[in-house]
């Protein structure tokens, strides 16, 4: 048994008791049963994972994770690898999209090298190098099943200390040219699904382009034969490092007992992997966005997870959890700050049939 | 020629230029190409509508149009009509679902008795009362033509005061007993579609419920035959004083040029309303959340809309607005606080590539 798996085996599922408490107390507030519709599920899950009643939300956090992928030297992107480097350093000068919205929603950003090719000088990345980028998938594994358990102990790690500090709601962020390739891949390996239905377009993907995409993946999928019944293997050998480290945030999110937000294609992936090593991760989850590429539009389903956002966002970076995040303390101060039929004036049964009837 | 044609007449569509400048600026910023997607799409359409560059919002605010409904006589809703005039001072006090988020979201809330069958001693909710509620619809028009256009004369007035107190960003809420009803009616007459598609189940409601709506909206269109090809006939006969106003206050949108955020089915029927007596509000309406009524999913397709949330929200009174808002106001913040391509260390024809070839 290895750390993870100790560590896994520690996990309690939601707290029924508390989420029937918070269920009722919603029911008890002068409106139509259930008409603040996700944000009232919001409240019952955190509650559920808190286990007690929650009143706010302490300090929030995206947790970054960059890295290279050797894939990159197939030619799936025609962009330098270097920029992975370049725009993590711009996480640290705040000058992204995701700073620009974490900064109006008022979160923190965690940026982690978990595997960037450049060694960083600033101590505001944290540096949890596993080794600088993975190999090329196209000629065998990406990584080690040892640096890939290294890769996701860090994630777990992260939440840890995360926790430790105070926040209460952690989002999933990355950078990582290459990483749309990977995540396809670590999806299609998961699934039953042939490839070609799991591999996107992203944004204005020519034809031809994704032709070679899919062609990219289908031979990594065959050189590499993962199996699909071991989500660690998955990772090991047609993954990322993001992905892994990702995928031990959502492990850290049910470990640790606080809400992981899934964010974009990357993050589903990885989502997908922490649900795969352990189911009860996924009741720690909030989805924010709608994505329109198939993979996450995929994972979503496999997990029952409803996003709540349809913003056509793909930028990355974790930005759509800025948004989610104050969806989600919204809904927390709405259940404090409402009345109860008892002070309203309004008669319980009667507002229920206002509903029903009409 | 009256009032409303009048003031229709000078309404300017949205300013090309200013769309275009803000199309190049936000495509000068250090991302791929679109990636913010409809974050990027309100700041452009904002800067139409402000025929400038948009740096912030000033002051928002959600504009509550209080109403009651003859055709509650029918038993739509077995909920005592008495229950408008509670919730519109529950407004007041500060005790309901929109109450609370509008307080976390920093919006005030504009709260008019447009016709509720109450006086109302607070000065808190503004007396624009056209009557003391619509007439029965089941035995005739809900109100006369003179009547309808004096509502939506009032949603105009109500924006041109809001502008004059510097509110830069509107949005639309309703409290009636039985404005589900008048919503689905008024959609039903103005489309060429059964009304069996659009009287919607609301939630929870009974085959047999339903079943009895949508023989009640069959008949009154039936004993009214209201005008499709006329909005104004429509509203005053099958149509509610919510509806009507809401209607002015969109044509206000485009008359004092601010945009308006369309949420929930009253609303919707109300932007389809103003869109028909006016083809250019529409550019000056922001949708929040998808619902699922099939009536406001009608109208959103009508009106090409693309609902920003899906949070299964029913409660009314605007509640989607607030959420809207923050996002709408993320979208400016980041605009104008991310780098630029020139100053990131990225170039600007590698980071599109990113996004298309991978």
């Amino acid at each position: 048994m290895n750390k993870i798996e100790e560590k896994l085996l520690k996990i309690r599922g939601l707290d029924k008791k508390a989420m029937d408490n918070a269920k009722n107390f919603l029911d008890n507030l002068c409106k139509p049963l259930g008409s603040l519709g996700t944000l009232e599920d919001i409240v019952i899950q955190l509650c559920g994972i808190r286990e007690e009643m929650v009143y706010n939300i302490n300090k929030k956090t995206i947790v970054i994770m960059c890295s290279d992928n050797g894939i990159v030297e197939e030619g799936v992107s025609s962009c330098p690898k270097e920029v992975t480097a370049t725009v993590t350093e711009n996480f640290i000068k705040g000058t992204t999209g995701v700073c620009a919205l974490s900064k109006f929603f008022n979160s923190d950003l965690t940026v982690v090298d978990i595997g960037v090719d450049k060694d960083f000088l600033t101590k505001d990345i944290i540096n949890k190098k596993i080794m600088y980028g993975t190999r090329n998938m196209i000629k065998g594994p990406a990584m080690s099943r040892q640096e890939a358990i290294k890769a996701i102990e860090c994630g777990i790690e992260i939440v840890e200390e995360l926790v430790g500090k105070g926040y209460d709601l952690i989002g999933t962020g990355e950078m990582g040219i290459g990483n749309t390739t990977t995540s396809a891949t670590v999806i299609a390996a998961l699934t039953d699904l042939d490839s070609e239905l799991i591999v996107g377009r992203g944004s204005g993907l020519t034809e031809e382009a994704l032709e070679k995409k899919k062609d990219i993946v289908k031979k990594v999928l065959e050189i590499n034969k993962p199996n699909k019944d071991d989500a660690i293997d998955v990772i090991s050998k047609v993954g990322g490092l993001d992905i892994a480290g990702l995928c031990g945030v959502f492990l850290g999110g049910a470990i640790y007992r606080v809400p992981i937000v899934v964010d974009g294609l990357i993050s589903s992936a990885a989502a997908l992997c922490a649900f795969k090593l352990c189911n009860e991760s996924k009741d720690f989850m909030i989805p924010s966005h709608l994505s329109k590429e198939p993979g996450a539009d995929y994972v979503m389903k496999e997990l029952g997870l409803n996003p709540m956002l349809n913003l056509g966002m793909r930028l990355g970076e974790g930005t759509g959890c800025t948004i989610a995040f104050s969806i989600i303390e919204s809904a927390i101060y709405t259940a404090n700050n409402m009345e109860s039929f008892e002070n309203s004036g309004v008669i319980k049964d009667d507002y229920e049939n206002i509903w029903n009837e009409e």
